[in-house]
């Protein structure tokens, strides 16, 4: 978490207090319709269930999630400290438990974390992993070789790009010291572009309802965009991401306090859980859409306009939390990382760490456990004196015939997406909260597509574009000016820089059939990094944010999209995903862009990942404090780790946070 | 809609009068709190949109879709007889409107009967699929042979199964009228599994939390299912059937009364609407969740109950109105058709008629279309004199290189689903409610495992088990009962029935890996057709209604899950999804089922298929009043149809509806 963050001192209509939070429930509450559907005795028993010891149970829940937010431990002490020690100190804390055998299932940045600490403090630790030669999870980089030995994926071997996680807010202190512990290069993501000099620019788009304005021009005149959706009058002149920030103000007042320069800063502690857990009580249970609809009072337009320019539409049916603690963090005021070579820099540093502990190319497939008083009537492999945990697997059976293996141990440390673990035969039974999370917890889909281009032409100027254009063809810099050019896709290319050897002529056809008709040229871009918002299916796009040494194309981010607008490119075969991305990509940067497209795109949907089962889980409304309590809590001699059994899903650093968490737990285990 | 549903005479708190609904609703936006993050002028406009008029907006698109559900027309009237004439009687009603060049935009079930009836009303109409080989959209049936020569599925070319629509309600005119009118053979569908008299038999199972109980033993007592969700003492005796159609009932008490006898008797036509209107305005934007748990006060575990066994769980997210009208019409009291050789067999009926229009591969990448008001600067094919509407397709080039072939109308009607519209550009840009409503509206997910074996053991008594076991093996029998059978995959397709030529030794030992280790038995089932619900992750299974005929065999549903549910597949091959399928049904129905399995499966996800992009449309909440309104409406010569269109989809019978409205409307357009 920022512990400030900036504002504008825009008019507000004040904020809700503690006590009108109060207020606000026992009213809703009293006023929810009196009668009731289910059998009147049921009815007597439902609303005793609403004694004070329910709710006590309730806020205690809140709490104990309001600390798990903040990385506090149960005495409200902050656990960044020991972690940090763990991670890139002293290692584990000492400890008068016995060393151990270990077993750890997955090997994403949680897993390979908790191997590393593990190994280093004595124990006999075996990381299982699925995949056959990859590590890292939904850290992957589309390069080539690197430690899985990846075919080159785009036509300059020097050239990759991220297929899962690409930024890192130095607000997180485990990723950031583990980084730099290992020795892992690292230069800034600019999320919004950049001059050189590193100010920002915003000369990329916003092109939705057929308009297309800078962010630049945008920020300072919205008008015409905000009128596009229909926005009532008084916010035709408000930028969308000061509306959504002004409507999420009250909830941040609960915690934080604004000073008169507009910036925030965090109350003291205590006051600063507390006021988390009002929230969580208040607002767990809500969506996002609601909370904008019924609390902050936005209408459908305006809401439609936050949602489209500020990314939220996708997920206004998830958690209020989530989508509220994701635009706390993913905004311009925000510093963002980005590792050199691709951030499966950092997965490769820690598979150095712990590769004689990896078992690649083994799936588990059955998990048998030690519990006293379990039901044992399905296990034979674990028994009172040991060993605890026994893990079945099978290989993928690429290279021959499937192998099975079995491995045991005294404790494992299971780091498996819930998504995937249901598909995990366990035994005996785990508990009833855990079952439940493991089939209710729910995991978003998010898709990305990345295209090649043989020259950086998002940091051209007009005159850049003028020359490489008229030395393909003279005059076809006007060309394209004036919606002149060939439009059968023979322009796919055709600048000397790309080899083509990507682009066949049944790709020509397909790029033409889909190609996008558009009669104007926006002007070049002209500055480093960021990216363009649209409301065509392609939604984000971004730009590299700095050039790969030696190499003078780049990789766009031609779409990256969640939950129902990754849905909508979900349904296509991977290769019928390019023209599209690509004819996306063109409506908002002019026709002129496919001269440096070299044909190789790569994309990603995490959602049909068979190693990854999803993006992460984005909690549904109520998951927070039906679910959370249970997804991280032992079963037996198992611990779960991985990032959704942080409250910062989809961040390497939740991912950090519970390794080293499971770690200790391990560690410390008599 | 059902006209009549029984209700068991439960004690219930009575129902909300209409004064009960306006008088909560009015309260409810009382006493939300009074403060508000936009800026203060904001408010007041927003607050000014709450006016009279807006609020007549409100019950106006309420009233709106409460018509459209019942199939009424702007004057209340019933357009049922209208539509069935134009379907099954004289036809397209007489006009003077001249003959027209239409389009017609996939040949679903609505592409195929608005072109059937356009064709015998004497219009030029040209279809295009996007598919290859196969009409139908989501009617899809695996099949050898069929209008799609598909290769054969199952080791008995006789077995089919279906991929998508497998039930037809009675109560749905439409379809069942179409369905005898082109002379296709239909038979019962078995809902719940019934003995050979065809009354009900109950003996599927329930299994959940580690209980298994036949579906008879848990109507007659609950108790222990109950507990195992720790519901509260007073619902420990109340099926979760009856606990959710208490709950609902107060919605249902707006449009429909209940006698003494318990049977729903439907309010006169006007009274109907106006109860419907409220219903929507009421609890249009609240999901399922939010309606158990606020308004019917359920508490957390009685909704994982009836969410777990009503099959709601992992829809509750979701639009409150789609779970509502599916738990109305998905219950044992419905009675359902299927048809005979599959449900394909309507889309091969409607392709005879409508043969010389259909274009097959030919997928829409661009529609260009002609408004006098619009921007034309990105179109050239069309015209005020004409043509209207010009149309690009590209063909998916599996047999040689990629076809390019345009076509022109003077109308079209577009069927594809609106997720897939989202990627066919549209120039001019259409209105911009058509255009959120392409790029919001919600499609769920659903996915389909079916696995084939060479008897219909779920048909068996104990002595049919006994006699087939120890032919294999003597004492086999026993073995599996005391759980001391091969667990090696040896025993997958032992039986003499099956050739095993689909049983390849890799599979044998996947089957292996991923095989359920129960030891207990669980007796013989002994009925026809209904199916088991369990918490692992097939959740639904169905058996075959009726026997194939001069097949001993039958293919069984394994698996039939919806949103999250279905999501949990999807991120696996189809391959890899074959042994998880039947060792989920290993876990219902006990180990030894596998003897006859003849080691073909097939599954379908339909978000993963790229020409359905969905299973349907399931509204989000909001989205039947904020985007239903522009969804059907036309933009200059473009109609609309689907079952996305109607509000019934997912089922053939919306489809139908819109086909028809859509033939209507370009019939009668001058």
């Amino acid at each position: 978490m920022q512990s400030t963050e900036p504002s504008g001192a825009s008019p507000r209509g004040g904020s809700l207090s503690r006590r009108g939070f109060a207020v606000g429930s026992v009213a809703a509450a009293a006023t929810v319709a009196a009668t009731s559907a289910v059998p009147a005795a049921a009815r007597d028993i439902s609303l005793a269930a609403q004694t004070p010891s329910a709710s006590a149970s309730l806020s205690q829940r809140c709490a104990e999630v309001a600390r798990a937010l903040l990385l506090r431990g149960p005495q409200d002490q902050d656990l960044v400290p020991s972690y940090l020690k763990a991670l890139v100190g002293s290692g584990l804390p000492r400890s008068a438990a016995p060393r151990k055998k270990v077993l750890v299932l997955g090997a994403g940045p949680a897993g390979l974390v908790a191997t590393m600490l593990l190994r280093r403090a004595g124990h006999t630790v075996t990381l299982l992993e699925a995949n056959g030669n990859r590590v890292g999870g939904r850290i992957k980089t589309f390069r080539t070789g690197g430690h899985e030995q990846a075919e080159q994926p785009f036509a300059d071997p020097r050239q990759y790009a991220e297929a899962g996680a690409m930024r890192i807010p130095e607000s997180h202190p485990l990723v950031m010291a583990l980084i730099d512990h290992l020795g892992v290069q690292r230069q800034k993501f600019r999320l919004v572009d950049q001059h050189a000099d590193g100010s920002a620019a915003l000369q990329t788009w916003i092109h939705v309802n057929g308009v297309r304005v800078r962010r630049a021009d945008y920020a300072r005149d919205p008008r015409r965009v905000n009128r596009s959706f229909g926005v009532p009058r008084a916010l035709w002149d408000v930028p969308s991401s000061r509306i959504l920030s002004d409507a999420l103000a009250p909830v941040r007042d609960e915690f934080s306090t604004q000073g008169a320069d507009g910036r925030r800063t965090d109350k003291p502690v205590q006051q600063r859980i507390a006021g988390w857990a009002r929230v969580i009580e208040r607002f767990g249970d809500w969506s996002m859409r609601r909370y904008l609809s019924e609390f902050a009072k936005l209408d459908e337009p305006t809401i439609d306009l936050v949602g489209c320019l500020e990314d939220l539409t996708s997920r206004l049916p998830l958690s209020f939390l989530h989508s509220f603690l994701d635009a706390a963090l993913i905004n311009p005021q925000t510093t963002f990382w980005e590792l050199r070579g691709g951030t499966a820099a950092l997965p490769d540093a820690l598979l150095k760490e712990v590769r004689p502990s990896l078992h690649f190319n083994r799936r588990v497939t059955r998990i048998e456990y030690w519990d006293p008083n379990g039901d044992h009537s399905a296990t034979s492999h674990v028994s009172a004196p040991g060993p605890h945990v026994w893990v079945d697997t099978v290989s993928e059976g690429r290279q021959g015939p499937p192998v099975r293996e079995q491995f045991t141990a005294d404790l494992a440390i299971v780091t498996v997406p819930f998504s995937g673990l249901r598909h995990i035969q366990v035994a005996p039974q785990m508990s009833y909260g855990k079952r439940r999370a493991v089939t209710e917890l729910h995991y978003d889909s998010a898709t990305k597509v990345v295209l090649e281009f043989s020259r950086r032409w998002w940091e051209f100027t007009e005159a850049d574009w003028k020359r490489e254009l008229d030395t393909i063809e003279p005059g076809l810099y006007d060309a394209y000016r004036t919606g002149r050019a060939a439009s059968d896709g023979s322009m796919l290319g055709r600048h000397d820089s790309v080899t083509g050897e990507r682009l066949s002529d049944d790709q020509r056809a397909y790029y033409a059939a889909y190609r996008n008709v558009t009669r104007d040229q926006p002007a070049a871009v002209g500055a480093l990094g960021g990216g363009s918002v649209s409301d065509n299916p392609n939604r984000f796009t971004f730009n590299p944010s700095h050039p790969v040494a030696g190499s003078p194309g780049g990789v766009v981010l031609a779409s990256y999209t969640w939950a129902d607008d990754a849905m909508r490119w979900d349904a296509f075969d991977d290769d019928a995903r390019y023209p599209h991305a690509l004819s996306g990509l063109q409506e908002i940067y002019g026709q002129r862009i496919e001269v440096f497209y070299t044909g190789a795109g790569r994309t990603q949907s995490w959602a049909r990942d068979p190693y990854a089962y999803g993006e992460a889980s984005v909690l549904l409304p109520g998951q927070h404090t039906e679910l959370f309590h249970d997804i991280a809590a032992p079963e037996g001699p198992l611990r779960f780790a991985g990032d959704h059994t942080s409250l910062k899903p989809a961040w390497i650093e939740g991912a950090i946070e519970s390794g080293v968490r499971a770690a200790i737990e391990v560690h410390t285990s008599s």
